[in-house]
């Protein structure tokens, strides 16, 4: 795979103190043509399922040969493994804790390596600190793979077990599929793990969520302020908004809360 | 106009989730040479007016030739335009919502067109979600913009309308100018829309907000900590501060408010 | 001394507004080439010793020849210098108000300025605002030092005082040692400016903190989920942390807490 010298970052280290910055230094050490992007660093701290929500639906945004970091890692400094994932044209590396559970089970022909830590002594990669992965690990490895100068089976071994998701995945029948909310954004939106295409041959398809039906809608502009909608989102899941205000706040709901589709018809 | 590869983003979408990072994502797939800059994603949840009065306050600190996105834009989906600007050796990418408004209505030369739908097949730009325009148009539109590989006046319609700025530009009398809290910053400050050239003949300018009298300085160090100063700021438009503290809590005030500024001499 | 391009900004500015955007426009206008990366923007208002504590800590990171800003200005407009120094093989630029006290009190070899204001004539940088030295004077001359276009020699007067730090170095014993919380991280950890050093010979140290007496851990998973720990963090200093869970809210403590490290051995 030819690197695109795109790197992203995805943490819950969030804005406070330098702790992304510095793993942009290490990269800029090591690769001064990287190109690094933020996905988010508001993860919920140490909640892993978001952060392998979002790289999942997110990593197609990107150009070909992109590597994605993701930090969400209760588990630093323990036996834990660090996973190297070769999948559809990108690259992918975590903390092997169920962040990339979902999107592993769910691949074909992802190819799956754990960091054989020596590899860090031949990439002349001091010891790391106990609880800093993301600097001392993560970001010189990350460098090494859009530089072009290693690729994951150069540096891990193959494995074909991972920590499974933390989330089920969606139960489906025909006319039904119950899933549970994944994350809030910042306008309040709440963010399902129902795929649209679950949905796509339901007639006329109501959410469940916080003992309130809300309906199926094309967009946020399609209903007056203030009401209640449910949309297939530009991430092609389940998402239940209020126009012009924070469906989260008004319903009390959070993540992990279940949510229900059925169809109506 | 020669574009020179640089693209500020200003959004609402605040920094939980990936939505500006796909947006940037989606730059380095069409134009990987683009220098992303983020204005700020802390404009307040669907108001217009203060995106607006960042990006005409802002764009002339960035090289000539540069692409300023704005979305702010509760009617994303809906048959709103977005325009295309030309403007002072800038280009600029709103929804007409009102965003660019009050920029565009004192703006001489300013070449304004709107989106022509049809554009995105010419430019191989994919049938658009109904709720992330800033990742299916305004991303891509930008990349190619940047990279100097079309034109507003290729992708879009002249206009000589548009929609108008929600908030109403300053009253003017000869020793009195009323006006508008526009945004308040970090650290409570608030920022009016009263721009400083309208008091320039005033003797003793001072400013009323809350039921307060506010004396004009020359900065913040110039009042004890504890105080209240007006000034006028950095971007050339009048601002209260309670100095090392938060005019904003203490005054109880927030955009929107209305302030005064008469000249006491 | 080889400029490596990069420029770090460290500020307490927040994430409303365009004020470090308009920072990043103004080097890209000087030049294009820049590499600039965020440290933080969460700076506690107006409170410089978090800034120097982690401009100190992690500038190592970052290439040799990078320029590190580090802006948490209250005095901007008055009197005050602005520092330029050259140490170890690094750049920093601050205002001369006790931000990079610490540093360079501790610092051997460093070459030490302060700016000569006109200087900015000479480099063709406009007669600043009173209120906004990041984007008219720190960006400009930090563009100017990345692209190698100038020295702080050239544009600084040598000098061999500066302000002082705000805190005060930890006070060492044989089997003790008092410090302070300099700040707290995303996660409610408390950072301490005891650097881990001061305790190697330490049979077994215990943190004092609130009351509470903390033993130190290797890491964060090495306690169970609420338990309190005291660690070596990533940047060698002492910090106190609650297991999966903050402790600077369970503990009630912020800034400027004292915290004391002795030997139970």
């Amino acid at each position: 795979m030819q690197s695109s010298g795109v790197i992203t970052i995805t943490t819950d280290f969030g804005h406070k103190g330098p702790f992304v910055g510095v793993m942009k230094g290490v990269i800029a050490q090591r690769f001064p043509g990287a190109k690094v992007i933020d996905l988010t660093h508001d993860i919920p701290a140490q909640w892993p399922p978001e952060a392998g929500f979002w790289v999942s639906r997110s990593y197609s945004y990107f150009p070909r040969g992109t590597v994605h970091l993701a930090i969400v890692d209760p588990g630093v400094g323990t036996e834990r493994d660090i996973l190297i994932v070769e999948y559809d044209h990108h690259y992918f590396m975590a903390p092997d804790n169920g962040l990339l559970g979902r999107m592993l089970d769910g691949a074909e022909n992802a190819a799956v390596f754990t960091l054989d830590m020596d590899a860090l002594e031949r990439l002349d990669i001091k010891t790391p600190s106990n609880t800093f992965h993301g600097r001392d690990i993560f970001a010189p490895i990350a460098a090494e793979l859009a530089a072009g100068k290693t690729t994951p089976v150069c540096i891990g071994k193959a494995v074909d077990t991972w920590t499974p998701g933390w989330i089920d995945e969606p139960d489906v029948s025909s006319a039904k599929v119950s899933g549970s909310i994944i994350t809030v954004d910042a306008f309040g939106n709440l963010i399902s793990n129902i795929d649209g295409d679950l949905i796509k041959d339901f007639g006329r398809p109501v959410a469940h969520v916080a003992g309130r039906e809300i309906a199926l809608q094309k967009t946020y502009g399609n209903v007056q302020p203030g009401e209640y909608l449910a949309l297939v989102n530009s991430f092609g899941v389940i998402e239940i908004a209020k126009s012009e205000s924070s469906a989260a706040e008004n319903l009390g709901v959070e993540r992990g809360a279940p949510i229900t589709v059925t169809d109506s018809a």
